[in-house]
């Protein structure tokens, strides 16, 4: 399949990047049932990391073998797979080109007394070494560390970007001013997420879907006096859109924990019609059988389609 | 056009530095309406990163576009355009070489619990990546963090240099024996903010326009002791320049929040009068429409020429 | 001896890693009493830097001597010996290539107020010196060092693979939402501890041998709802191998303080049938007579054949 | 001027290091009206960073200018002239090889809340790069920071040495055990000060003046009971000469703020008189007019020579 | 003088070293007046930077000239002299070869708060330019900074003997779990500590001469139970060379402060008859006068010899 004018057209925003890593943007746009739309759904697995192996895995325990997730990813046609470290060395040879990867870098557990950090869990020589398109990194914005996130996660995007790999950014607000709970999902927090990714230099943004509120006082009057539309997923998605460089930056959205098929399929049809690029949908898809997790990711690319 | 005795004359003040240096100190400071004048006018948006993007970008959704603002820049003819990392890369290819840029190579953002720090956000290579002129740091003197902050400047500047760039210093006094609020616009405190940047190697300090307060009580007896005047502007832009080895560093001032166009061009006439070297308007030119940016950046400019 | 059909099965899970770690790894799989079962038995002498040589020694004073340790190890024919610089050291030309060797490069003693890191005592360079087969790295998910401590084995790990050394990890939790003591050896804990390390990559995982406890409230629903067995040693360890990539990784039990030798049997014969790869037997053989040692570690590895 | 059989002997102290080092030290040793005397006054400017520039130079406003302060060292013939980067590189050019000249590579301000650290400001690179021959650090022994800034001391003064630049230490205890004001210029704590910077390997030592308290209750008893004279300047002098490898090492003395004329002078043949090899003069001469401060330069120097 | 049998057995223990370290190994023990016995007397100097020059040397002010320490090692004909880098720079060229040097890299004073640390305060770098045997580390097992002072021992250790130099261990716990005092000193405390720095690599172990109480709880029950004598001095030290290797690494005891002659000397036949290969001798000769002294350490060797 040659590469479509849209795919060409999204190229086109990265400016300051090499060929090299347009060329792997190009792979992971032109793979899979959403190749060349221009639009992506991702198969995220850092739960066994974040929640432990038996609150992901337990609930189909196929799952808990790698080569599983491989396969799902595969079988699925989804537009890449990203995972830490340990998931995507067992298949990395096995499946070797079926999938593009991409190495999730840091993590966190939910061991920890406190959430406001994850520890480094991969290196960029790791990417290269397992044939990934890019790298995956998750920073706190808000937290405590986030100054410290931010800096490392500039040392490992200028080191990745520099051979070619993608840097993919989980954008997750939380401490600082932010309101616990409610605060991290608003509508101003997420787009103050997206931004921040953005002028991070990310390739890809991904943030949670935001709800309609505004958390920040110092913001609430900028949203009213100049009429930011948002009371639907769209126009919430659309303003996300505008807070990425005016849509030139591909951002995916997360829905979170596994809710009806119904809420998820509204939701991915408020973020096609927002003009964002797509969704990453883990614990809904690797929590339920095979099939039906086939059938679930075939209707939502259906609907990116 | 040929490099004016003005600028020779100021290029002459940076002994210790290489001659790429001094080219790209000649290429900002020929560069615009204001080329030759000795004088400059820059183009900042960090405002995006500080206080996120609906505060900055709502009053004018243009500016949401990167590409907006190097058009503003350009279109405007003024001295240069400091962005972080993510703004300079959308952009640098299709304008390059249209506008001296600066990267501005550490940020802040408003959602942290604390002020008194900002994270590395970019490195000088992508500064030579990206073709600028120079580098962007902002150290908070007094502050917890000043300590750090000068180190982690006195690595970016030693680094930047070495290659060429300017090292432009954001030197923003706040905390430890300063009175919060009033104290850090105050006449003392400026002063020794922008003392502290040409100590530290600045090729060109950018402070905040000084009140006529003094700060520290250490200081009160020698300003009134000698008799430092510092009842207008001029004469508050005059003793900053002094503090700035008597003259012979570029400083700049910024005038903060948006404020009445005829504020804004009487601190111009001051900052002129004090024998400063030009301002750097944010908030004041991306917030309005381009017409109006347009013409205030002209007029603005025309005080300067 | 050919290497068998079992342990051609268990390198051909490292699919990322290089031909020369599966050729230490098969090394270790391929020596002593147990060579080419996919079963192993390592004899971990540490106890002297985590305990003080009297509480380690005493009740054996001959173990005060390397030379013993290596003795013991190659006599009993136990698939590899793992202690720390100083005693590998001593021993290692004499013995040298007579029992696979693992540098133990981070240790506790208990002299220290708290217990919740331990310090870097080793390199991977000495590792290779001394022509160790791996190094071990001992991590405690939870603690308040654990995200530092993830790092080190990161960059150990990385360091160590890149030269064909296998990356032991001692998964050990502990602090943060753990319940103290009892918590510790809970399923749930044991199999996120399992699974952290196969994360991070680990080529062989240690841990505890798990009780019949579940810990954390997050995890007790899933425990439940999915109805894992653990009532059994045997159905425990069955639950640590499916943390453990579905049983694609070796992953070996330690029993802790020494007990009797009846209970020592009784583990290892659950140990066996849960499908774990094998035992590290510490005090329970060198703090006994060198005769009683060696006819436990027999008993053992008879089981475990 | 040929090298004096004075300057011969004092080289001939420094017995671990390079020819390069010593022709530096012999080049500070030969220069200016005590050339060839063993004695030396230094013209040290690190006030603008310490103090504020108008608390520095307001009294004297012609030292905004950084060429006057060259001149100063010039015209007065001092041994060599110490400030931080930008003083040095405003003026590097226009009079290189007048003077030899120290960059002093750590400062402190008066913004910061507390006084018990300072943070590195130029590099050992700058040093070579403006010609210099040496380096100048603080350490404040006794302060929380202490341990740290003798770390940084360490790895600056490898540094320099190693391409030939003199390592200068001001060492000024303050915090720890000692007592806050008087105690930080008494007899033992001064002592100690010197004997430190000797034992760290500083090629020239400044200490400040010590009086004739003794701090600390355990060295009490060992100067009564071995009769340490100190009644007397000189004699206060000689004991710190003791201190510094029995004289073997260079030290020279500031005394603090501005005092009278006579005062000053006095302090001054104690120095000489105890064996102290000169003087540190900052306020003293850049605050007054030059004229004045020519005249009291002459007269120090005429008691050193 | 040719090697004899009994520094041949000695340097068979250190299998895993360089022939560049054996060599220096060999040149300690093969120098000076119990040259070949397999015991050494060392001079350490490192009082002046842990107490201040006045109570170091005012008992003997010919003692603040370094080149009187040389003299002293030379003449005494000690094994080796070990101070920190300022004392053996002045004399490393007029005494070169004419004693085994060994360079203190970390060091304490006693102006600072707390004394739960050193600051490194020499290089490897320097050990060489100065033609030491090797270097000497204090750690502190047990404080606050125990697991800090580990880690700068092993990177400092490794980098040593990667280049043929000794790693000579202070080893003095403190803090943690340990008594204040009493238990700083006691037969279990004394063992951990030897242990552990023979654990960590060190070529040559340094300890304070143990007393007879137990300190630590958990290890009471071992000393009793297994009935380990320690009611001599002879049986102390035989049991801290039963927790060094079994006595196959070479271990030098310190008697603290200075004491009458007979308690000295019966501590040193208690040493001796334990298996101890020798003494640290500081404040007791270089405090006395140099007559005294060269007789006390005649009479220490002659015990040893």
């Amino acid at each position: 399949m040659i590469r479509t004018e849209t795919v060409r057209n999204i190229l086109s925003w990265y400016e300051g990047e090499t060929p090299g890593l347009k060329a792997n943007l190009s792979r992971l746009l032109m793979h899979g049932r959403l190749a060349g739309t221009g639009r992506l759904v991702i198969l995220p697995v850092d739960q066994g990391f974040e929640h432990g192996p038996a609150r992901s895995f337990a609930p189909n325990p196929a799952a808990y073998d790698p080569h599983y997730l491989y396969q799902l990813a595969i079988e699925a046609g989804v537009s890449g797979y990203a995972a830490p470290l340990g998931l995507l060395e067992q298949g990395a040879d096995t499946f070797a080109g079926e999938v593009p990867l991409i190495l999730k870098v840091n993590s966190g557990n939910s061991l920890a007394a406190s959430a406001n950090d994850q520890a480094l869990t991969g290196t960029v020589d790791d990417a290269m070494r397992l044939g990934c398109v890019g790298v995956g990194f998750t920073i706190y914005p808000g937290s405590d560390m986030a100054y410290d996130m931010i800096e490392e996660l500039r040392q490992i995007s200028h080191e990745a970007k520099s051979r070619g790999l993608l840097s993919v950014v989980w954008s997750y607000p939380r401490g600082g001013k932010i309101t616990k709970g409610s605060g991290e999902t608003s509508l101003d927090i997420i787009a103050y997420a997206a931004h921040i990714a953005a002028l991070m230099g990310a390739t890809i943004i991904k943030v949670k879907l935001p709800s309609d509120g505004i958390d920040l006082d110092a913001a609430k009057s900028s949203y009213e006096k100049y009429d930011v539309p948002h009371a639907t997923i769209a126009e919430r998605v659309r303003h996300i859109m505008q807070a990425s460089f005016n849509g030139k930056r591909v951002v995916v959205f997360s829905g979170g924990e596994a809710k009806t098929r119904e809420d998820l399929l509204d939701e991915v049809r408020g973020i096609r019609e927002g003009g964002g690029n797509g969704s990453i949908i883990g614990r809904n898809s690797f929590q339920r059988s095979k099939d039906e997790a086939l059938k679930l990711l075939g209707e939502i690319m259906d609907i990116y389609a």
